[in-house]
């Protein structure tokens, strides 16, 4: 195996790469070399553009931290992460649809009870939102665990203040009561831009890509027996729904705020003040 | 430009790569997009593939520091370092043949006169190096720059040690004399593993494949008029000249040693002690 060249190098690899003993390890290591090559023999990248890869590369990891996570980034802005979802939940089931799980979901958020304000220190515009959990057949999944998080009326989210992880806001953990029904008190989020101050900032201004995601509050909805299902809701009217930074947009997530007064609500749950009102009953899929 | 799938997903993020103004990196995402996403459309990754894909890239790049550069090892064992080598240097010129960079090249290393030993510190067996620099018509190229590095007789650079930059031994920068002759001392270096120690290891481990490659000794020549050089000369009879763990040999780059009584050489340098020679002469090509 000596003298190598752009003809027969890719084969050399690939064969010594197919010693992995895994099979699934086996299929993506081949695959990999072989897009790759694929890729290079495409661009016939200089010495100096592989370089600029390179450091690229190591600028990106240069970024991750425990509260930013450049690579998901990186993936988002490409369409990868959606195109892996895209993958893994094909359309048209009676599940609710899936989006991006994005860099800023956070493990073990504060539990809170059924009705809490999340939004400590913020201020905005106040947001109800009531939502239900159910299977296809309508049946209520009681005690769902229904993370949520979304920005400020800024656009920012909490771990991308000074404070990090000390100084959680806008994002908690509730369980869904017995008829599989939950609601929070919270403020509207605002559309935002993917922190764009390192690589991936760079590339999309390459690019001539503007970094904004259109206003939406994430869930990630957890039970036993289900499939857990990793989604938005989008702001109806926002800006961006149709330029969605990360592809991420769905008509179906699509919501329109409702105007709900003080008082008791059509869910039964009752509010002191006036508030913009963000309803969805969510269906889980089976394992 | 919402509910994109995976048969529509590609197209899209494309479309919004191509406003990149420059051509060159217009070509080079949209390439990168298409290949990427073959990639996953082949492979189909579950999400938690796609994390572990995520998470490796992640830790590659907490494993770079000023000196280990764990993107240029990946580049290395995947087989691109020699794909991007062959692309930009068709064998069969005058030239000497070229091969990868590799991690170890210090910039600015220190400058030493003709016949310095520069493997300070170091225990193993003398070598004596002898070299020349021409153009394709035998000219010799008067004050070429030539970095050499190698390794220790155990198969560690420089820089691998606690020291790290402030440490440096194992290699030199030299200027060829009026006729572009250099030589040096030092010693014989030995066959290595590439550092394995991180997440490129653990990728090799898992293809069952061995970290080794051949003892060599590293150049990078420069001249003004020419095309810089980075190139080995492999030892002769060194394991793993087949199995180059960065698929980097080639025949022409593999050079017996020759042992050399002390005294007067037959290219006119003087040793004082017995040493095994390693001789080769580089030929530059124009730029």
């Amino acid at each position: 195996m000596r003298n190598l060249d752009d003809n027969t190098i890719t084969d050399a690899v690939i064969e010594r790469v197919s010693g992995a003993p895994e099979p699934r390890t086996r299929e993506i290591c081949e695959a990999l070399v072989r897009h790759l090559h694929a890729f290079c023999k495409e661009i016939r990248p200089t010495q100096q553009e592989w370089r600029q890869g390179i450091n690229f590369l190591t600028r990106v990891g240069a970024m991750c931290s425990s509260t930013r996570q450049e690579f998901v980034l990186l993936s988002d802005i490409l369409g990868v992460s959606m195109l892996v979802d895209a993958i893994n939940h094909a359309a048209g089931g009676a599940q609710t649809e899936t989006t991006v799980l994005g860099p800023f979901y956070v493990e073990n958020a504060p539990e809170k009870a059924l009705g809490s304000f999340i939004a400590e220190g913020l201020e905005g515009q106040p947001m109800l939102v009531e939502g239900s959990v159910s299977d296809y057949a309508g049946n209520p999944v009681a005690g769902a665990i229904v993370d949520v998080w979304h920005s400020d009326d800024e656009g920012f989210y909490d771990v991308q203040g000074e404070g990090g992880l000390a100084d959680l806001t806008g994002r908690a953990r509730f369980h869904a009561d017995a008829n599989g029904n939950f609601w929070f008190r919270s403020i509207v989020p605002r559309f935002y831009p993917i922190p764009y101050d390192g690589p991936v900032g760079d590339m999309l201004q390459a690019q001539r890509r503007h970094p904004y995601r259109p206003a939406h509050v994430h869930f990630m909805i957890a039970a036993p027996g289900f499939d857990t299902l990793v989604t938005h809701l989008f702001i109806g009217g926002s800006p961006y729904l149709d330029s969605d930074v990360v592809f991420g947009v769905k008509r179906e997530l699509v919501v329109g705020l409702e105007p709900q007064p003080g008082g008791k609500t059509a869910r039964g749950n009752t509010i002191d003040v006036d508030m913009q009102a963000l309803r969805y009953d969510f269906v889980l899929a089976p394992v």
